[in-house]
């Protein structure tokens, strides 16, 4: 029987509504397939621990975290309380980084009974995976500003970009790829503006593709990148790109598929030394937290992933994916509908109503 | 009687197809509206040119074009021959930093007759004008690469974003929505990621905004101002960006119009101390070059938005730019069409369709 350690940190806003429609999911997915889940409530990284204490997580968050098999996270940020970059820099981009989570891992799919933003577009026009770097690149931190307050002011930041850093996103994405049917990878970039960064990212994608000659590969610039994905999604299938790059993708991506309240993300250790965190793509949307209106998917979709990652031999926990991923299917075309779907069910709703089709 | 003096530069590959259409629609609105244009036709800005010489441009470029009005550009590049780097930054993107053109600006209109590949919109739902940055930010070509050739490897690349370049964009932005009905500008951002540059540039929109009290704005993060444009497209006016943000935003909204093919842009130096260029969003596009089969429309609408800009009295530069919309309105809803618009039609139809209806 596999046992795995989760901390469950609901964070912010509507993180804190769709964390129990998640834990209901996994615990009913668990249940089915002799999964034992062993939950750690964790109430800070939020914006209310920050109110409280003046910090986003304890000094011995590190410690606190230290045995759990992965965590579960709602969404951080509270942006009318603590600036965006304070909140996030001190919990989620935090455990991004301190845990080396360098893979950030976004399905598109275009579910049945969803409708679709794009015109005449059917389920399984739109089924990609997006692998986002997400530890370095444009998200360095560094730089500062110089004659600050005055009309001469310069702000500068820098793009920091290692061979270490691209190659294992690189790489993850190619033999993802080659586990699929499509066996296809498309390369964002911006050679031709970003003239420093992205022709050096050009050349260490082509060395990466060398080794997989099995997989078909491209390079595509961000800018008619983002354009096909609204004009031609069926053309994808793994598509790999740099932090910023790749954030912007995957919003854009799963828009194109009906709403964002649906995407999952996992945010890997393949090496597993440290533990992988697993979150809706949504943030904590102030303008729709406490009316218990928000769209649960997200949220249960990457407990989904969840179980997929942490369990290495491939046996219950990938059936408790495909599982969770089939009472999605069927919830999205029979079942109750939250309000970005058209419909008037409550996040309880979908998520009991999705737990039962587990 | 204006007298105006273009600089012709056709370029690689489509660019030269749609140039030929796009003077033959300047011709018929300026014999319409009595303008007086005199072409300077050149051939360097071209990878022809640099396959003969060995660079885009000849070392006299900028005498050569003294005492141009206006540029008026097909488009650069040819990447089987030269490497976009090296063409854009030795011809397009040296015009818009040498002659300090700091505005780009970009429609996205959905017109009548074109197949739109969003759901359910009609024309007037997607009318917005998109503001980026032209001349500095993420384009900086400042960096380089430490440990060069070793697992070590490190490239560095600093965006570099000043208040003068800042303040200037956004000005025009404000500026640009106060003489439209709505009167609403979107800032993009993305300070919780970018942490150093971009809560910066919030705080210059920030002080700018408070100089427009009679327009309305918010600011929103890159991510998700992609997926609303797919989603929520009407609710844009003005768009104002970094160089990176609005030429991903201006490829983008575009494609959410139908297609790129429409899409034309203006390099502005607002101050006229510089010739403004005025070019289509798409590029050289050799995968149809030699066909005849491009959609000449981004130039014809370049056209007209450059004679708008040259008459600085708002008279027959205005109306001469109003009638090519009416023409190019009125070809999609009845004319021939290009592939790209699901059309037999070649480029050349299209060109004489459009200047015969103006
Ligand atoms: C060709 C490229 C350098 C250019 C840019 O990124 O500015 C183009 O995409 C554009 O939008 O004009
Ligand atoms: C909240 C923000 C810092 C974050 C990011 O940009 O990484 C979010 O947009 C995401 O995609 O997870």
């Amino acid at each position: 029987k596999h046992i795995y350690n989760i901390a469950v940190i609901p964070g912010d806003g509507i993180g804190k509504e769709v964390m129990p429609e998640g834990l209901r999911v996994l615990d009913a997915a668990a249940g089915r397939f002799g999964i034992e889940l062993r939950y750690k409530h964790i109430e800070w990284a939020s914006c209310d621990y920050y109110a409280a204490t003046g910090r986003m997580m304890p000094d011995d968050w590190k410690a606190q975290l230290s045995g759990m098999d992965a965590i579960y996270f709602g969404a951080a940020g509270w942006p009318a309380a603590v600036p965006d970059h304070v909140s996030l820099w001190g919990s989620l981009l935090k455990f991004r980084r301190e845990f080396d989570q360098y893979v950030n891992l976004r399905p598109a799919r275009l579910f049945d009974g969803v409708p679709c933003p794009l015109a005449n577009r059917k389920p399984g026009d739109i089924d990609f995976m997006i692998v986002r770097e997400n530890t370095e690149g444009e998200y360095s931190s560094v730089g500062g500003i110089m004659y600050e307050g005055t009309e001469r002011e310069i702000v500068m930041q820098q793009s920091v970009h290692s061979r270490i850093g691209s190659d294992r996103v690189l790489r993850f994405a190619f033999e993802l790829a080659r586990q699929r049917e499509r066996k296809q990878v498309t390369v964002a970039t911006k050679s031709n503006g970003l003239a420093v960064s992205m022709p050096w990212w050009d050349g260490r994608a082509a060395a990466m593709a060398a080794q997989y000659p099995d997989v078909d590969w491209d390079k595509q610039h961000i800018d008619i990148l983002s354009a096909r994905f609204v004009l031609q999604p069926q053309r994808f299938d793994v598509v790999v790109a740099s932090n910023l790059f790749g954030d912007i993708l995957s919003d854009l991506g799963p828009a194109c598929t009906g709403t964002l309240g649906l995407a999952p993300s996992a945010n890997l250790n393949p090496e597993r030394a440290f533990p992988s965190l697993f979150e809706p793509v949504h943030g904590s949307a102030p303008d729709i937290y406490g009316r218990n209106v928000a769209n649960p998917i997200g949220m249960i979709w990457s407990g989904a992933m969840m179980l997929d990652f942490l369990d290495t031999d491939g046996g219950s926990g990938r059936q408790a994916h495909d599982a969770i991923l089939a009472a999605i299917q069927q919830v999205l075309r029979d079942g109750p509908r939250t309000a970005d779907l058209g419909g008037t069910a409550s996040t309880t709703d979908m998520g009991q109503a999705i737990a039962a089709a587990v």
